[in-house]
């Protein structure tokens, strides 16, 4: 048949199946290490999918209570899809990478946002709010997004990898392990955990290698859980479809893994699983650019966004400060954390005002398409941080009134069964 | 002369000579304190305008070296227009702010963006590039701005007032004082200062008071440098012309007052005197919500955005982790503050790749319409940050390419008189 | 396994293969007609896709001759998906629908542009140009599309359905017919034709009916190629994926068909097949407001965009009023469709500056995102007109230069195999 | 003084009265001809301001009835400030024109929207409504317009010259004149006129002249009220403050004039005196490519948009075809003209569901910063336009509920002071 001639579907060099443990399947792993093997090698120029799971690989459900969340296993994260090689490519490189697009699996509709617990996770406000498990289910809707858990609100999705990086060469990974165990030791019993050393418990490969190697790299692998040099768990959410991402070559074919994608996300992330994760499908494409780390001085990844990213002209936007106004009063020096802290606390209260629950309205502001923009950082002592909530994503309107703000009974999110907030 | 009839021009509540020290002029101030009365009062919904000094109030020139930064007089700042009572404001109201024109003065059409000495003033980088006085002169050209000091860029402005703000009561400035002094005395001979206490040398009323008065304010009044819980200093570029703010009412009649006008300004401020500071007018209305505070869970201001704030939708986006890379290599806990400031030095090292000197990329990023948004702060020990340039506003194709970056001699901007850099 | 519960993929209520003659298949349908009976029906909020073959139903192929195109059947067009009823639609409803996504098969990843001959489809310059037939195949990676027949430019898709709309009331339909063949009777043999009038020939109901009914349907059922008061065929662009629209209802259950995906289109789809015409699936949710088109004075569709089109906010202007300057000068009174033209002849001279082919520009402007305004209609004899290019979809700078305008060779598109252009 | 040294405001090269008939003054004319002499000559690069008197030149005044509109004398329009000639530049040249700025006068801060008599000017729907003369007075208050005659809605300005352009060569001029003569001789005596020959009556040329040259120039001056090859009257709401023109060169020195300045207009300006007129100044600079209308292929002015035009992105669209729904349902051929008012009557009538008056909604779809797009002109015999309402303008919410729209009494626009509308 004429029409069906050259219809050549783009190659999916990573399957899975969203709903298998990820520890039972191929083609993912879930430590940064130079030797894990590249799982598939492409040629610069040839747009390829790689399927992935959710970041936890299959460990929460869409139901009502948020019991999984509150026993998820942390040491099993993330989940990537790689290393996928690509030929040519060198130390000392530029990995032009374009994000082609990233959608969910067609017979998986749906993702989640979690308030983890202050003792399995954390969050932003994981010690201020003495965090319970919590989540919020969004149901996808092609473009947008919708949640049962927290009615009134309807947004497009800039759906990106959260996680997405180069391996690190040996010598890059011996120096994040360093920086920090250093800062670990500060403090090693704190909750939540200051940073996550090395663990063999819950490591994964995800491909049939020699036990020594594995042993190995689940060992010394970096923890996926902060974003460093080579992109990793940046979360940056206009990293999304449409957008294309320059990495740092640290080895021979680069190896490029990725994951943790987000349907959506707010700037900041807050409630730590606060995008809405899901397990989907990424299309990508690359190129090289030889010595491209000294032609453009890059330590870490720059990148252009997408022209497609969702754009909500009206916002309503909060003001944070480096001085704890919610808590003790306590004046910070140029803490930009702070800063944010309070903006989205302020935005908390607001949304609280028009009918959401603490819980709604933080699920809420990690998952949607907020903007947060750092203000001025030079009005000493005082960061000033800015958090935007996009209008058009609620269905009715929330600006200030004269005579106040309309109270809605918007019910409650997914909480624990034993009924504990 | 029939169109000549019923053309009221908006009145201008405070007139002052941008050419003129400010603590010659009326209607000026430069000390936050609730006992400095209203120099004028204004019905809600009536249209006015405020003239305002430069925030040195005069002290620097449109001329090719920078020895004028190097000894400005900083107990001198920010010169403020005002205050302006608004009939019917009581504390715990909601003052409603529309931002209706921020313009330079005809006769003036130019302002300047600095570096400043680490020993007055500083900046975000001013320990780690020993900071030397420099800046660069901006000319007007009706919407846009252009630099001798800085070529091969022109960038319409988000025009803004960088401080605007109500009155504090005593009990909140005796917080401010307070938690300041606090800050303050961990490290007082802190160079820069970590914070400003009170300070009579340089306080200047505007106003012809009893001198005990005078002097009591002089010695309570909050400086203006931060931005606090009233708004004040928050150099947030987006509060542009376009924009309505909502600020919490904290004395009777609300004593709103305005100053330290920018043409334009980027995300962070960087330099300290980042923006484009400029003398101009500002034209306002107000509104008042009784029991604003209240019904908004108002503790800082909130604000929403203009519609005519510049758009350059085209972007190259700078990641920065809250690791020193370009120092040490210290690993930070989860610091916003870090993370923007090595996703500025990644960005300054790729403009200095173009051509630009350091000093110039430093107030080029300070001044130009720059985004920095948060990206996560849930990623221990990992806060990321990005910061974006907008491609618009370079006469020149910047991106990466494959053959690398075109390097041109963009010259240097001003410096000290002694040559010192 | 509890992550695979609640897992729903939303139905697809009509299945079909792009590689098999849509009248082979069930669910098609290509004249609008009260009597073709509903094949699939909705609750209002139900989420659903239907599958749709391009507007040609498999008669053209992705190669590198423009055969196909010069041979098509238009008598077989549209080939629309449904019609899909909505339960307690009824007469003077307005039918919601909210289009929540539009993708390509995924084993089918392109799509294609053509010019059609004078005398068989024609197109805006089909006289001008004396058009044969050309075309540009467009390949689709993720949200973008290149064409290996159009070489240095990449865009986003706005992808919509060019087609969509209830049925006709039998008075409607027979409206319809009436003022069309009026236009017609002025000159029946009009090559191209001015209007099309109910063709027998070619006509394809997709269900099993009673034959007298089948042939009912075929002599009075309306062509598809103008959109009118249901919508239909209006190739609007921005009816895109993420838009709500409200239709007029005219019968029981409104019965929606819709078809004819684009995975992009200029404003004015100049080529006639001007858009990238793709197969794919396109994803729906409906609900119904009782008595809208008296409450909403619904003579027409309206609609409210989608906040995820592609934005490029640089672009290249090119004015045109309502005199043929490229052709013999002749003055029009208040044209647009005159000022449209001159416009994009002012494009087309352009783009052949930089090296495009004619051809290749005439498919270009169709088909990416070009954004064309009406100026003004009042200023007589000259209506004004503008169409605007989208600069960031260029691979190379494309503005005036001092220096003049670099020209490219681009090859040339898909042309007919005996060469003629 | 320091800070006053180098602060060399732009010069004005025209200087005007607002309120002083423009026949009256310097510096204004208000025909095209080769032979009227520079009034300034500027270098390329200069920044420099002209001022301009509304397009009538003083006759409408701000007032509550439209009497002046009735009266208005249409001879002597538009008066256009200039002509300016730039050093260097010559026939075949492209002038490129930086529109820098647009503001109202400081004294007077109102414009003007009018619906114009049938016999006295027209407009789009001067027929359909056998148009009585009405206006709507609107207050600038800094970037945004109220007015008291259309309550409800507040915009930001997309503020330009609705008339720019460069003088004609007597070629050319011939050449319209020839054309323009050849269509109102189709019926010289339609009401509305279909275009307007030269005319002695009226013209003023605001230079000491030979009177035999200003005789010369009234009687073949083209006449200001269309767009052509020039610029012209083209009332493009986006050669807006911020954007940048290339006009081709028809005579040495180009002579540019510039007037008719709007501070907003909705694409079409439907009312004819649509936009919202002003009096104001203008800043330009300029710069010469030699040769550029070869190197550009420059038929007409092409442009590239502000980046501060307003961006308000939820917006209600209404489509309009080539049938006369609204009338007495005829088909037109392929007619965007029809297309476009039909989209604009279907708006005015769901504008009148919401309160507006007929009269009010006409002015507020003239004035207001619609958007309309040709949606498609090959799906025969339909043309499609659509016409965007920005949601954002609208004190309240307009979209289409369940429960129907809100109707609120906005009171009328003024009217004749006969009460005749």
């Amino acid at each position: 048949m004429a029409t069906q001639a050259n219809s050549v579907p783009h190659p999916i060099l990573v399957e899975v199946d969203p709903f298998i443990p990820a520890d039972q399947q191929k083609g993912l792993h879930n430590r940064w290490h130079p030797d894990i093997p590249a799982y598939a090698t492409v040629k610069p120029g040839q747009v390829f999918k790689l399927q992935c799971v959710d970041w936890t690989g299959a460990q929460i459900g869409n139901n009502d209570f948020s019991d999984d969340i509150r026993n998820v296993d942390l040491t099993k994260v993330h989940n990537l899809s790689g290393p996928i090689a690509v030929e040519g490519a060198e130390p000392g490189d530029c990995l032009v990478v374009d994000i082609l697009d990233v959608t969910p699996f067609e017979k998986m509709p749906w993702g989640y946002t979690g308030i983890f617990e202050l003792e399995n996770g954390g969050g932003l406000f994981a010690k201020e709010f003495k965090s319970k498990a919590a989540k919020a289910i969004w149901d996808f809707k092609g473009v947008y997004a919708t949640s049962r858990h927290i009615p009134g609100v309807r947004f497009a999705g800039v759906s990106h990898p959260g996680l997405i990086g180069t391996a690190p060469s040996a010598e890059l990974l011996a120096t994040w392990n360093e920086r920090e165990r250093g800062l670990i030791s500060k403090d090693p019993t704190a909750v939540p955990a200051l940073a996550f050393a090395p663990e063999i418990k819950g490591a994964y490969i995800g491909q049939d290698l020699d036990p020594e190697v594995i042993k190995k790299i689940a060992s010394e692998g970096a923890r996926t859980i902060p974003g460093r040099e080579h992109g990793g768990n940046c979360d940056i959410k206009n990293l999304s479809r449409g957008s294309r991402c320059y990495f740092p070559v640290f080895i021979e074919g680069a190896n490029l893994s990725v994951g943790d994608l987000h349907f959506s996300q707010g700037d900041g992330e807050m409630s730590f699983c606060g995008a809405i994760e899901m397990a989907g499908v990424i299309t990508l494409s690359t190129s090289v650019i030889k010595g491209g780390v000294e032609k453009f001085a890059l330590k870490q990844p720059i990148f252009m966004p997408s022209p497609v990213d969702p754009l909500y002209s009206s916002k309503l936007i909060f003001e944070g400060i480096s001085v704890d106004i919610h808590g003790d009063g306590k004046q910070y020096d140029m803490d930009a954390t702070v800063a944010y802290k309070q903006a989205a606390l302020n935005a908390i209260a607001y949304l609280m005002k028009i009918g959401y629950t603490r819980e709604q309205a933080y699920l809420l502001l990690s998952a949607a398409p907020i903007e947060s923009h750092v203000g001025a950082l030079v009005d000493s002592p005082n960061a000033c941080v800015t958090l935007a909530l996009p209008l058009g994503i609620f269905e009715h309107d929330i600006l200030p009134k004269e005579e106040g703000l309309q109270k809605i009974d918007f019910g409650q999110c997914a909480i624990r069964s034993d009924g504990v907030v």
